[in-house]
């Protein structure tokens, strides 16, 4: 998708059209982002230009604005639009559509009319009396949990958030966009109980996160269903959707978050670390993480996710980007590798958008580059998933970028098959009416595309290659790289406490 | 558009298409609208089913919410999310689509899992930093002005706007939806010295008033180039269009109004009644009501604008409704009758749809007949205007509902001819041809277009003759009534100081 | 919808928004129409203009083509593409965008390059070996039937059809807007049987007849599970669909009827006049006959259906056009007013939009104008349909056009109750919640709507008035009329062989 | 953009809009395509489920067809009609949704009632009057061109056309999709001389061809402002786009073909062989062929565009597939590599989307495989153009497809820079701000992404190494293949005689 990443995308032509996936993931997902596309020359309009197309009424959908400058005078302000309709309320991705007829037209620089940018977002509170009425539901739960959504993470509610946890002493789900607000290893987080939290919990606190698919939609059997919810969201038509709220509050996470934390304050209150609801949750973390523990000490070969992810997990610096994206790496992977920062997780998001994860991974690194040399960006793909836009690692290499990419590879979406069972069948021509169309060919040599463009390439089916291979990756910034780790193409995540815990739009 | 009126619209097939201008119009002037349509069946799509067309996707862009629920079980979680979404944040319009096989579906009513709707909208205030910035940048002003607009009426500010005016002795504006938040006779109110407060106002407070082609974009020459803008807006997008905000308020605007008067209340200041800005504004009040009144006065038949608009003004009670549509109707008919309460004038509004007034005032009488017996419903319209949804007088007198209809009758759109002229010409065929599409027939008796329906009608082209109808139509409760009050056909408003103050949007 | 009727449309702002239901009614009816729009200044795009909108992508769903031009140098060519897009292929609605600037832009007139009008439609014929193979289709049926639509009027086939017919001794059936091509008292036109011919026919022949609901989309039970069609349509993507047919003949309708009776010229042939067939179908017309005539010779007042009907159809002249929307209005008089020239019936069409009578009675009185002075329009209205557009009549006083309105009152939709049954209701508050919303005002005076801007009118309640305000309306040609006709609210169609039959869309 | 390539594109959720450049292409290009998308479960609808979004909705703008199917029950019919859709008339892309709910159902397979597959396409001609005056203009031309679009491809009218270039001796230009249809060697080809036939024809006729940018609209200075154009088409709405033709004829192309042919049959003709115009052409086809060849002659390192498509056209066999994709890779490609069979060219097409190539590619050869084993596909890539779906490589070598992929790399979209110069640039980091986003990284070994998959690479870098890689890889069928050619970074075409000859779209 993208040839020059980042939040900004400059597309030409039907390229605009490969790229409303983007757009639409990034709608979706209440990510900003621009796209600036060119279309054809105005004046050929109606007559067959080269790629005319209404593009600024194709982008309608996929977007919080669209439009097209009138002029080159315009431009300025339609950008200036462009730029605040997508970071202002709720984030959204926006199109500006500049025609080839402005984009060959000589001006006078000087008669340009320049816009200064626009103002960080106006930030909102919530209204006094439902935050006390929030405070005093949450006083009297008996079995609360915060969940913390990218919502958050947009808002800067961290400092406020990890205050809010500690002081009250409350448990607290990250959402997967919203792992490191507070870090995945504070003794509050109950990642590894989550959906004991979800189905018990009495009162669930919303801090920018959204009741749709990823979260259930709130409703039983994931919840009980006199769970009493407390909705905190920028976007007013949020609230509500689903369930029918105990409390909304309406603003800006972060304002709203120490508007709660001033009722705290004045007058002090704490959940009992003793009670039975901690009780519950600790014992299921620590029955899960064993159970994790257990996989991923398995000595066996082909390795499973669970070693992949624990070894990569003990390596991985503290500060580093992790984007990942697939259907058993990015979930299986989000329970293991742990974020310490907030906004440093990049996924698939809620649209599940594929491909998209090497984008990121350029993105990512770019601003990693900028701010804070050293900065890695670990890129996590499922092998399919790395098929979607694999040829970025051109643009990695181009660039230089400090992204090492893991490609865990198990031949195939979900699953695969082995190169033995691939090879028994008689031929490949056989085996391609066999073979059903997700698994993918056994012992593909992912690595080799990343070499191919001058990167660093491992293959690695051991833990202890795996091992190796990672810390000479960390250790050597002078290359992009990536590890190709063959998993066995059956593994799957362990097994759920109900059947319908698997299926993930239940 | 409505043989049913009020918020919520029930159409079939392409009635909805007949009421995608409602739609339209209701968003693009933020008004809370809910249309229920009837599309074909399902099972007959793609085979040419009775008025059969894709409803939901037609209103998209027309609409906030646009969805068709997927079964009988879903339809009240979809009409609640509807409603909710027409009136949470920004209002605007919202379309449920019920396929026809839904329509005759029979289902065992305990089935139906009924929802409750939903909640009042939330409320959110400014951050207080912000409102700080705001109340010292108007403490500062030299030449301080406040935009009522149509967000103050609809979040019921009136209380607190009133409040402000007063005790810091500020001057108002009322945009034509924003009319009667503060009354328009409250001294402070500068709506007759318009165009010269806008124009050399230091400091201006929109309350909920967007800076589109009706305030002109807020930009030069109807305003200072450096003016100072503090936008006060429910909706964050808003914040920032067209001019770069000295302070942006995002919230609830009486939230937000009452969070500003807390800063008057905590040091208290007042704007200087003798200060040169009040003086100026006042002085041009004066020449412009003189202005008016000379008109009014005016003896020479046939009437002009503003004798009938001054009797009718005479007449008028206080708390009636008054909707109004029209060209120079509507736009002098603003300026000479008076709105005392809020959310009791309704117009063509941002989008200016003509056409929709009948549907207001239908609307708001049904409003008026269950709230307050013997109030009404005043309906000022143009004889174009009226021209498009006459025929709904056989709904207000199949309702026999408390409505005076006011035709002002210039035989045309802008202007028209006299009868005479008309007559001159050879025959009505040769008119036909010379005479500018424009111009309508004149001598139309509209007022038999109510009585056709069993109404009262007035033909009136006396000031007399205005009085004594308009009064008997006030007192007479009985039954619905029509004016239909002939007036010069080339009549129009008065001379502005500037051509381009004519210019509606300039 | 129309103060300037006609092909040509001219609208500005939010008007076009009014005009998608005339858009939609008529690209859904392939019927050609140009609308020309004005939207907002394009360098206020994005700012918030005076009726701002999308206009161009507003029409998209609801037309051919829409576009705007890029220049005033470009407008020309988009016209022409306009009008050719709506009659080249299947007819149908297109929209050109004139934003205001370009309608105030001064341009020397010598620097525009006119376009030429484009030239007449394209003919096609379908191929040899598929017209040979119809035409044996044809000679071995049993049960024959040729079904004419309005792709027949529109391809002008009317000779060839009526010669085809005449030779072959063919029975046949208008669909709505096919009525004329071969006049409706031709003795092998057996609409009066309808369904009986379209239920056992084992061969039809579709001369541009969409099989859509109009025509119960070709399946059984309204059709023999076996029968062979036959499909003649200009468009290919019409043929096969609902049913595969047995031949289909693409090309233009009168092109193709010719190649059809060019074999029948070659090898004549002659479907047997004393075949069962043709005797069960003239059996079940005199039947049917002998039931609308006792309807019709009913003496009971209010008069019913069928007595208006015949009364109208006995003294209609035989040029006349006859525009007609409603439901049983439209349906009843559909079978009893007799077309004997193709494009002479206008009636609410496939998509069934109501508000259509009276914009197309001015567009077919200014051709009648035009072309045979003395050309009379008769409108015959339901009283509901009628109050969609009924202001129209302004329009039509304004242009004295020739034309006749009749509306057939029942006082509501498909049902109403009477002035009595209402005036029992203790009051009309207590109405107007009882009787259901279809229920329209009783005793309605339609008339004086007409009279209020100088047309004649009469109130009708018996035959005899009937037949004396019509004979004087057909006399006198100086002014335009509306007869207001009173039935009985009750009133239905005559009873149907089957209880399915009078589903609509069965 | 396809892991399972064909004509049937199966989908699911956002894959959709991945799908949607495709859809566009093939439907701006007239290509038959059938999406089959999957979307969420339907009464999850409006709560946020996984991947909501409205699909059919989303592809209206790129498809002819797009729908959902109501229930399992309707299935058949809509995947009947969408595939009718897309092949009748003028082709185009359809879409399919079929909600998960519809997935997951289980239903007895008895109960659903299968459709059979629609007829070939209906056939149709022009009219006999148009059809003689085209011959007649032929027939008097002084300077005659045919130019053989892709519609004379879909309509398999190589026969017809052969026998009427011949019959009549007339010069004819292929468009990029109608290569082949007469073969390139043909001596009647004039594509050697491409500008100069097009800008002195005194008489085109259009077989199949829109005069779109790729025929520069078919206006001055590329064409004589009087020249006469004869259309052919199957689409009414394409005759008289941008010109006004001499003669319109609508019908399938091979029909109306031969019914040129009749009329050259009944009363022979032949353009005579000495003509002025021929010698002119054949002039310049020496002149410009000796220039290609003189490029293709350059024993410089590295090879330029010349060189090595000359040296690929002399072992390429006669009947494989050539695919092609990129800028100057594609363009020039184009005018040296021949086709002898009709269909067997894919290309980007009009609307130029990049990305295509191996899906084209591998689409080719599901087909070659099945129909004559040992048929070869050629995709010819420039090394941009493979950066957008390079990945499908994979899917290549797990079906072990007949592909040969040659990239043509020069470091960059149009023009690149030599490792040389980007080496001189102190470092990466430096490069990625100097150089401009268009040249990619030097010496990329794209042939190492082939290997990555267990298929052959080969990197060469003179035209021998690029002679024996050719021939190992036609001889060697075991496996795809993938040969990476390097040549001259700033490689261009060869001189235009007119600056605007270069500009694509003038």
């Amino acid at each position: 998708m993208s040839k020059r990443p980042g939040v900004c995308l400059v597309v030409s032509g039907p390229g605009l059209i490969h790229a409303l996936g983007g757009m639409a993931n990034a709608n979706m997902n209440c990510w900003p982002l621009i796209v600036i596309g060119g279309s054809s020359e105005r004046n050929q309009e109606t007559m067959g230009a080269f790629q005319e197309f209404p593009q600024v009424e194709a982008c309608r959908l996929y977007s919080k604005f669209s439009a097209r400058p009138a002029s080159i005078e315009h431009i300025p302000s339609v950008i200036e639009k462009a730029v605040r309709s997508s970071i202002y309320g709720r984030p959204g991705a926006c199109y500006v559509d500049i025609p080839a007829d402005l984009v060959i037209l000589q001006e006078n620089v000087n008669s340009i009319k320049y816009k200064e940018c626009c103002m960080p977002s106006p930030v909102s509170m919530a209204e006094t009396p439902a935050v006390c009425m929030a405070a005093s539901v949450i006083r009297n739960a008996k079995r609360p949990l915060l969940i913390i959504g990218k919502g958050a993470a947009y808002s800067r509610a961290e400092d406020s958030l990890r205050k809010l946890v500690e002081q009250c002493n409350l448990p607290f789900l990250p959402t997967p966009m919203g792992k490191g607000v507070v870090p995945d290893n504070h003794p509050n987080c109950v990642g590894a109980a989550r959906s004991r939290a979800l189905q018990f919990a009495d009162v669930i606190v919303l801090f920018g996160a959204r009741l749709n698919w990823i979260l259930h939609f709130g409703l039983p059997p994931r919840y009980q269903a006199d769970v009493k919810f407390i909705q905190i969201d920028i976007c007013a038509e949020e609230l509500g959707n689903n369930v029918r709220p105990s409390v909304t509050l309406l603003g800006d996470i972060n304002a709203v978050s120490k508007q709660l934390l001033e009722q705290f304050d004045k007058t002090p209150w704490q959940y009992p670390i003793d009670s039975k609801w901690w009780e519950t949750l600790r014992e299921k973390m620590r029955t899960n993480e064993a159970a994790s523990k257990e996989l991923a000490s398995k000595r066996s070969l082909p390795m499973n996710y669970y070693t992949v992810f624990s070894h990569v997990q003990e390596q991985l610096p503290r500060d580093c980007f992790i984007v990942s994206e697939g259907a058993n790496t990015m979930d299986i992977g989000r329970t293991v590798l742990q974020n310490y920062l907030p906004r440093h997780r990049l996924d698939a998001g809620t649209f599940g958008t594929m491909g998209v994860g090497l984008g990121f991974a350029i993105a990512a690194a770019l601003v990693a580059k900028d701010r804070s040399p050293g900065q890695r960006v670990i890129c996590v793909e499922g092998d399919s998933a790395f098929g979607f836009s694999g040829m970025e690692v051109e643009t990695i290499c181009r660039y230089n970028l400090p992204i090492i990419v893991l490609v865990v590879n198990n031949n195939g979406i979900y699953q695969g098959v082995d190169a033995d069972t691939w090879g028994k069948m008689s031929n490949l021509q056989e085996a391609a009416t066999i073979v059903p169309p997700m698994c993918l060919l056994p012992n593909s040599h992912y690595e080799q595309v990343m070499t191919a463009f001058g990167g660093k390439g491992y293959f690695v089916q051991t833990p202890e290659e795996l091992q190796n291979s990672l810390k000479q990756a960390l250790e050597d910034t002078s290359k992009p790289c990536l590890i190709n780790i063959m998993i066995e193409p059956q593994s799957t995540r362990k097994a759920q406490d109900f059947h319908w815990l698997t299926r993930s739009n239940m």
